[in-house]
């Protein structure tokens, strides 16, 4: 049970380490990797056609501008791809995002919001967790953390308001 | 083994039933249901929170506007929540868009392209495909037919340029 | 006569605060709470179930990104909802305003202008007011206050381009 | 109590019939009128300072482009005005959306969605029940009718998916 | 011969002095003053229904977001009104520019980029200059001066390239 | 006294023929002239060049896509310019917009809404009137019609609502 | 010396004929094919790998939505790629110009309007001709009479108006 | 054999070094010139129409906002002219994008990413390579540089995860 997480160049690390801090949290294992669609073609075809060969079964793909790479990923293995717009100081990231999302019929890519990389991982999470009882039950005590984060985050709120109690 | 496709409402099915005609081709089970995070909002609490319960294990969610059916479901499971934003005439479907992908950190949803309901199934299929090697040769066999495909794409393209040869 | 200023994340109170700096100057008793759409669900639905039990008459709820909260509570009450979209560093908070002004038919939310929380509460206050016709007078008066307020505007103007007379 | 549902033009009337008609279904009184910011200033300017004295308690006002109706009409009462961005064939409805809703602090409009007539007038209807008891029940078995749609428009699914049962 | 130059707050000084730096380049009488749509909308009604009465023959308005002040100037006086979007932090003046120039059909404003006062202030001239052979003769200069420009920008190119010759 | 309405191609006369229509409504001298940026760029200087030698006052031009035809002939005249953003099917005119109104200092075009043509010629009718006091009472009466309008529009409002009185 | 017109499937003929009826009215050799980055990667691979040893100077590839095939074509090349962005009714080609044109550094693609494969074959030519003097010739040609065209363009613009001399 | 890199203001410089410094490091011979639309269409004129003359062979042209230069140049020229949209701090370069690529049938500009002023170079590069095996060869060089530095930087990306082997 591996993860995949790729990205096209070593200056979106700082995003896609949400990704692989996430994994991480919950035991999964995972591999890290520059795999540029644009940069090193070749390459890219042969990472994506034998990532099943290698125990990995879901690829993260970070990327921005004509973000290309997840697409041309998905393309490439039957396995999900999740993809993640990396914003870049023009546009937003708007431009990743719809290079991403927009897919044609055929070949799909599982898009999270721009510069999301750590809920590429728990979507990741979700599918693995499909055949991992005990996977799934870790998501399960996470979403639980989640609600009861907000317990939390309303006494910070009422502290500001009101000072401590 | 079963995906559900939901939507807000009859309206949405033209574009849904891409969804569903794609797992059908595929043999996978799907029940096809209208959820409304708005207009019900009590039931698609407690189709969201049961779902895992009833054999589901993807579901896909259609929505168009203020899409807000694909989050709500994505923050009642932890099945993976697969989000087809679908286009009205105003705006296009960005606002569609936008409302599914750009979800907080905690809560993925697996967005595909705006109207793609087929590519939806497709990625459904692919998750489910990583526990189930006949449903990965299933989806091997409709890549490469795709790669086929490109053949009588090409053939017409040239008929169309210089008359049936 | 209660307004809920409710929001998704503690993170959101910087901007949130406008709302209840003006509702406690015109006096107009606030509860402010973190609900949040996405992590806690079942509490947002609790929330919103019974708000108009506590003595809520107005819901100003505040959110960004895939802003579902209010929307969402506006499904759960017949109180009137007013949204504040909140603008996050990518994308300005376009997502936000039409994650929360684009709602179907049959659920409005009153959506003011990105990170307005203030002119959230004075919506809620114009709502309040009425049936309240010391309050309608004091919003007059807050009215008078900003046409008045024009001429040291114009003051300063003046002075900035001409110096102090 | 009475509800104001004004337009700058009766080219607007298709899209604002959407008000009125929904405020007809709920038995509310409404005044129809061409308000227009840019013919006619000053009857606007008449208009707004006086509608409060017509037992006017909610103004609509729907406008398309460079829509100024609604913004123009909050600066000149303390009434509650809801702003119903008019999509126009150029641009899909967002300049009219940002037009309406993007207001300086001081003078907030409620937006409603691009073209949500009827959404405006559900928005004033849940104002006007703050004070009226039998308006909101009235809301309330209305939200119910939208949550037992539900089971229609899912019904319609099945058939069109399955046949007639 | 005067031009006015208002603007809906002295927040947009900075900005607006834009305008009336270039005028006084001109050597052409300005006034300058706080007029706002939303804040006073009564005073608006009388700067815009008198202003041809005080030798003013151009209005250059400066407004950011629901920037109606333009607009509504355009719509109380025959004079030409040329408008300002100017930006803010969120939106980047995108909202400013779309409620400014998408006038109906009956009432232009005659627009400039965003934040461009001084070219606002330079259409001022232009129109002026039409009855005033000697500001034609100075616009003239000042674009041959535009033009010897270019030569100086271009050397400045040529010592960061090459080094000061 | 005469205006030019320029365009690039006889294809936008359907748009800009509401110019025309407009400046002979007020009995102005106008002409009407194909003048193309990127097909015929020496003739374009020609006619920018020499436009104030035939009386020209003001130019309309309009122009669509990467419209340069307004912001050239800015650049080549000190007459007032106003640009009119043809509408493709394509981006709605978005791209008009951008490509007349953002020019850089130096250089303003006054512009108007997308294919807001007539509205080009009563901006340059009120420019014109500056220095002709029938013309400006032509526009006062002109704005008294669209006020006087507002009536006829309320009456076919009524009518249609309530039916013929 | 051939020029290549790619396109992801044939039902972007009707846009991409564009190219090879320009490329054929100046009597430049062009194959046409259907070459898909997604439903045919390693076909695509081939192809751009190969691309040179087929006499081919210039690739056009015309793509719409996430539009990959000009990015990956440029990457596995050092010809020059021309990317024609494809219109889809949704998003009007915005997502196609996007994904086309904002390449990362080191892989440049030239990317024309949106549709306008006719301009990308204008584009091709210029860079052909560079080492070509006829066929600079025949642009020049082609040129003048874009200029000449002016005329006639004129004179339907004058019998449209006043009709025929 | 010369490129000439092109730009309207000597602001532009420090995106444009990109593609001097481009092409020195390829040891193509280069000019650098200020040449402005706007400010000096004259001086453009006779640029574009004598470019040929001076052995240039390919144009890069930058510039911002209402982005004129460059079509100007390809309507004034036979060679191939690249287009680079500069970011401002307002719309990001959006407009500046849109201004250079959406020019009318009949006169490409072949556009790059916004400030990608490497990469035109890039692309001019390809161009005169066509002609120039050595050139060519030196192209395919970096080309493969690009791919081996895909090693660097996953090394980096291992160490910044790992610490340095």
């Amino acid at each position: 049970m591996t993860v995949a997480v790729v990205m096209g160049s070593d200056s979106d690390l700082p995003v896609m380490r949400g990704a692989t801090e996430m994994l991480e949290r919950f035991g999964v294992r995972c591999i890290t990797r520059v795999v540029s669609a644009h940069r090193d073609p070749l390459g890219m075809v042969a990472f994506g056609s034998t990532a099943h060969e290698d125990d990995i079964e879901v690829i993260i793909a970070g990327a921005g501008g004509a973000a290309h790479l997840p697409g041309m990923l998905a393309s490439l293995t039957t396995l999900p791809v999740i993809g993640v717009p990396i914003g870049r100081p023009r546009l937003d990231g708007l431009d990743s995002l719809l290079s991403i999302v927009q897919m044609p019929e055929g070949i799909p890519v599982a898009t999270v919001a721009i510069d999301a990389a750590a809920n590429a991982a728990l979507l990741a999470l979700r599918i693995l967790a499909l055949s991992r009882p005990e996977l799934r039950a870790a998501l399960a005590h996470h979403r639980s953390g989640l609600a009861a984060g907000v317990v939390d985050r309303n006494r910070r709120v009422q502290e500001a308001l009101n000072g401590p109690s």
